[in-house]
């Protein structure tokens, strides 16, 4: 069986690196986009060269079944299929594979489990192309507003209703914010994911069982407003330049940051975009507007909250020193997640039998299945160790530790209940 | 004749904003393209029109002289015809049209000078375009290098040898670093410039005698590289954030300037630019590169070589504690300038003799009128209050003072001598 998945997913993942590699660098699947279809198409085939059902939910994703799935209380096996602009080619990929070969496995043993067992493939996972994370997920529970089909592609400049129809999803259900699956037949939720960061590879584990998921509280855009002016000739006191208020206010929550870390807070602080306005900056012209993203991430609720009042105090303090101002847009808020305490030691207990030490993981990247589990879904995660970090052209993991965590998402298939 | 200054310039101005509007906001007159090739068109028309003999120097800058004119050592009133993108009306081209009323005005009269004078309309003096200031004078000078020539525009990314040669000058001989000029009929130099700065404004002064010239010190690109990753997955002590190490070196060059002009240093430092790679960054992906522009300006040579050592131990310190490491693209300088001595008492002699107070005007920003000083040339610089500061589109002047400036050019075309 494990010589089958070595061989099985080794081809999958170099046909789909090759499909969708980016003219430059890494792999590029777009939420609602080209590489995201090309993964789509790709595994349908596989799967139906295996004799399993395929079909596609009312938001756009892939589900799935075996011909001889009866319906009722199902463990759905989720990850997605889209990357982060020149990403890596697990991040989110993996976690669909090692489902698929589960199911492909269980309907060729003809396998009885105590839930009907089902895989879907999520797409539009990832924050980078539309400024909002887990619209996959979120549409199928309800959980994407009117406000949010109108968002627009940060590249292409279509909006996201536009790309979800043209993939085939219900956007008027959607935008009505309904479940577009019966509550019923979503019995519970299982993710295998690469870990985005690297603390199994440091600890020497290949895999780990996930407690938690981080939530996040994001800013996709601040402006700061100060005045142009001819860079030699306007003195420091009269100046008020936007690229010196920012790059304090950075250096301040920066400074922050590090003294909450180290008084043991769970807190992560990304300025992962930052720019002039290139229509009219100069090197020899103050800076009279600079653009910047914000995101918070923490397991706790509360260490988002106050930090963010702390970096409102930071702003404030600044826009009257240096009579600027930053103007923030729309926060995006996504909650922290709890997984299924039950299943977590379950899961803990798989990894055990198999000879491994169990180890919790808590999640530093958001997932899908933090959607699933704050709408009450009981959840699961297994993380794969990841040797190259995540959102990268060079994440990596190893073939055996697939293999691996496809053993353990086998067994929960045949254990997990109600 | 102020009556007819002020009804002439008036028009001369009004014409040159409506030519030269940006499509969006303020005046755009790109060097060595097309609202600087448009001024020229224009004021050889008005100077074609009032019997003055025009022609183009091998630069590509444009001279406007009496018919009457015998050659000889002349001094060269210029100034310059580009702007910055989305500037203002009046940086550079007022000191054009106040010397071709003067000459205009010493042409009706058939006065006799003590010096031939000659107009200047330059070409290319705004870094904005090509990274690279003073083109117009620096290529008279035999003061471009061949790399020079090599530099792109950052708009449309023509290299300046193939706009230069486009407006017809000597490429070829600009890039051997020949003078194009004959050195003995350039007697001096003298240039009418609104203040980029509002100290005059502040003071009540319509005028002000410029004793000195600050230069500056430049890197149009600095690259910070650190390391991406996925925002919520790399801990605090594994990040390479390349946001956060620029966001902390401004602010440390921030603090620092502020001690030094606390100390009586005469300093400016500006960050015009900053980005991170729109090609890959994202709102959740540690940021691995981002660039940005630094320019320092002083008066004196002495505090920029000092300044550009202490950001230099600043970064290294950053680089160490961080992991990053800024890459610097080549250095430009420009020598700060003294005014012609005699010349700038002379100056304000006949600001005194007009009423005025004749104060002395440091300039903040860098001219042409240093390139000439700096290659030995007489050079002076009479300044004109100006009430929104420059590189702006807000840039304001009034007409009464430039009038006045325009009497005090008259004046010293008159009186000039070696």
């Amino acid at each position: 069986m494990k010589h089958f998945w070595t061989s099985q997913s080794t081809r999958i993942f170099a046909d789909l690196a090759e499909l969708t590699r980016d003219p430059e660098v890494g792999i590029t699947r777009e939420s609602y986009g080209d590489g995201e279809s090309l993964a789509i198409r790709y595994l349908t085939q596989f799967a139906q060269e295996a004799g399993l059902k395929v079909s596609t939910d009312r938001a756009g994703n892939i589900v799935f079944q075996r011909k001889t799935d009866l319906g009722g209380p199902s463990l759905w096996c989720g990850s997605h299929l889209d990357s982060v602009p020149q990403g890596g080619n697990y991040d989110g990929l993996a976690g669909v594979v090692a489902g698929l070969l589960c199911l492909k496995q269980l309907d060729e043993e003809q396998a009885t489990t105590p839930l009907a067992f089902r895989v879907l493939g999520l797409r539009g996972e990832e924050s980078a192309w539309f400024g909002k994370s887990y619209m996959g997920s979120r549409a199928l529970m309800g959980g994407l507003s009117p406000a949010d089909l109108t968002l627009t592609n940060r590249f292409n400049k279509r909006t996201l209703a536009e790309r979800m129809k043209a993939v085939g999803a219900d956007v008027e259900a959607i935008s009505r914010q309904q479940w577009l699956i019966d509550r019923s037949e979503l019995a519970g939720y299982v993710e295998v994911h690469i870990e985005q960061a690297e603390s199994l590879e440091r600890q020497g584990q290949a895999l780990g069982v996930v407690p938690g998921i981080r939530g996040n509280l994001r800013h996709n855009q601040v402006i700061c407003i100060g005045e142009d002016g001819h860079s030699g000739a306007v003195s420091r006191q009269d100046r008020h330049d936007s690229v010196f208020a920012v790059s304090e206010l950075i250096a301040r929550i920066d400074k922050r940051w590090g003294e909450w870390v180290a008084s043991g807070r769970d807190l992560v602080v990304t300025v992962g975009t930052i720019g002039t306005n290139t229509a009219h900056h100069a090197v020899s012209r103050i800076p009279g507007e600079v653009s910047f993203s914000l995101e918070l991430r923490s397991l706790h609720q509360a260490t988002l909250t106050e930090f963010y009042e702390l970096i409102q105090q930071e702003r404030r303090l600044i826009e009257e020193a240096r009579k600027v101002s930053f103007e923030f847009d729309q926060r995006i808020d996504t909650q922290p997640a709890s997984m299924h305490g039950p299943w977590v030691d379950h899961l803990q207990a798989i990894t055990r039998e198999q000879g491994l030490q169990g180890v919790l993981t808590p999640s530093g990247a958001g997932h899908d299945a933090a959607v699933f589990a704050n709408a009450d879904i009981p959840s699961a995660m297994l993380f794969i160790r990841n040797q190259h970090g995540s959102h990268n052209p060079h994440e990596a993991m190893r073939i055996d530790d697939f293999v691996q965590a496809t053993s353990v998402l086998y067994q929960a298939a045949k254990e997990f209940k109600l």
